[in-house]
């Protein structure tokens, strides 16, 4: 059966799905069982698109790349110029939205508002974006439930590596009594570079060079980003009703290269960990760094990558290690969601 | 929905499963939607018991324990006695077999036959024997696909750690074009002694001592039971038309200390390891030590441990890491084939 697909959004990783869907649309259908159809495309910047039998996306990818817009997709008969997003949301034949709109982390907006629409006209979501999934969990997996359509957010947590979707699917029946990881790739750079010698200042700036830290550190760095994750899979994985400001947090500024020195000297290495366990019938959580035995799975990952280990009381420490961050790997997250909505799987 | 279940087999993994509901049963029932019911124990040496209302575990776990046979289970009305495995695939209201009878690796037999059977009854089989799945992949799926039943075999690589269903599930829409693993604990606790300083002997004589080896460990030093896991792991997940037989094989029996040490120098690690690949349109396999670089996220990867690492063309490289045998471990792998049945998820 097709599958009916609004972008709201064709920034990187709305352009990056959209390559996947160019270069592998036909086997997708065939192999897979999602056999997509982009009908629209809504961009704040760029201009938006709808046509109920679907868009030409190599033409809309074309023209971006040409001309930073989608103003020169040529027209053709049924094709709809200018709806904003929520008239994308509300009016278009869209199955699913591809939530991909520039969101404040801090309030989730303007994604959280967008979920509540679609799913109140009963349309699937998904998205990459961490704020809605990290400050609205319950009240948007009960609407969506409510409303009898899916929600997915693979990507919001280490990319298309699948951390959330793994221990819910293939270690279901375990009890998860702990997880911890490294889920900040721009962090675990700059340690990984500190033990290769350089001071934080020089691992900080190679980091911005390479495009993994932004200009303003600070959300990588003091741990916040990795704060919202955590928070993530705290509520998701193990169930539990945490808000991210529950969890606390310490970054890596503070880190001399004594301290890292002094780890290598005893078999050890700091990594940034984010780790929720179970207390009572709670769970807890916290992001800090730990200096790791280098027996631990976690010690041995290095450079920007991203990596998670689930403590399950019958399959024993599972640990899943991948990219955190890509366009082409973050596309792969909304594709999964996507995958899994029209197969009818978790 | 109750889900009927009979156990052909009831030794370690049988008993390790059957504990599993004894402690676990309600919980998996109401939190994850399996409502076990195991209706008959069908064990060579044993003894069998079969009763469509089912049978109390906690009893038969305890006469076994107190006396290695079934035969002092209590009398109760409804209770039959001595049905041999073909009667209690055919014969019993079960809708699942789980097929833990102790099966020659090397013709996959009584196992073949009792899923042939039970295919041919309308029954789903379960399994962590890799025989089958090895031998006969194509035949038996496409029988238990004919006849509208499910073949669980999670178990039959790396134990419970999802090695099969982790792709299947979660990677699905990406080409692999490779998957290389450490898929034999025994080899991998050698290798890591051998590291540290013993001898291969001495190395060897301490898995014995501790119940990873064999008496006789041809069978995992000269890598044939990564043979097995690998022309799986090249059918399952890359959809390859492998015989065991293709799979070029070199143990690690040779590897003398200098082998070691010379790595060691050169910041390199041995493992044995198993790998397939895509060669134009056709999969090929090998199993032999490599000298990975300390980089590779398999070279951390020390003792009795499993890890495998799937490259994927959207996902990037991914690797899972975990146990590969044990009691609970492989209860889990044939736990989550039924959870996932009942699910009716992938």
């Amino acid at each position: 059966m097709e599958h009916k697909i609004a972008l709201l959004g064709f920034g990187i990783v709305g352009q990056g799905l959209a390559e996947i869907f160019v270069e592998k649309g036909k086997s997708l259908a065939v192999d897979i069982g999602l056999n997509a159809k982009v009908v629209a495309i809504s961009d704040l910047m760029k201009g938006s698109l709808y046509h109920p039998e679907g868009l030409n996306l190599a033409e809309a990818l074309r023209v971006v790349k040409e001309t930073g817009k989608l103003d020169s997709y040529p027209d053709e008969s049924g094709l709809i110029r200018g709806m904003n997003s929520f008239q994308t949301i509300q009016e278009t034949n869209a199955d699913t939205i591809v939530e991909l709109t520039f969101t404040d982390v801090k309030t989730g907006q303007p994604a959280i508002d967008h979920c509540k629409a679609a799913f109140e006209n009963g349309k699937n979501v998904v998205m990459s974006n961490k704020g809605p999934v990290a400050l609205a969990y319950r009240e948007l997996s009960e609407l969506a439930q409510k409303k009898g359509v899916r929600w997915g957010y693979e990507g919001t947590v280490m990319s298309g590596t699948p951390a959330l979707r793994m221990p819910l699917v293939s270690l279901a029946g375990n009890t998860i009594n702990e997880i911890k990881g490294i889920l900040n790739g721009t962090t675990n750079y700059i340690l990984t570079k500190m033990e290769e010698g350089m001071s934080y200042k020089e691992s900080l700036a190679e980091a911005q060079a390479l495009g993994y830290a932004e200009a303003d550190p600070t959300n990588d760095v003091e741990g916040y980003d990795a704060q919202y994750k955590i928070t993530i899979l705290a509520n998701v994985v193990m169930n539990g009703s945490l808000k991210r400001e529950d969890v606390a947090c310490e970054g890596i500024s503070h880190l001399t290269p004594e301290d890292i020195q002094r780890a290598k000297e005893e078999g050890k290495r700091w990594k940034l960990i984010a780790a929720c366990r179970r207390d009572g019938d709670r769970v807890i959580a916290k992001v800090s760094p730990e200096s790791l035995p280098l027996t631990d799975p976690l010690a041995a990952v290095g450079g920007a990558v991203n990596a998670i280990t689930y403590d399950c009381d019958l399959a024993g420490p599972i640990t899943l290690i991948g990219a955190g961050a890509g366009r082409k790997e973050t596309g792969f997250s909304i594709l999964i969601d996507l995958i899994n909505i029209s197969r009818g799987q978790l």
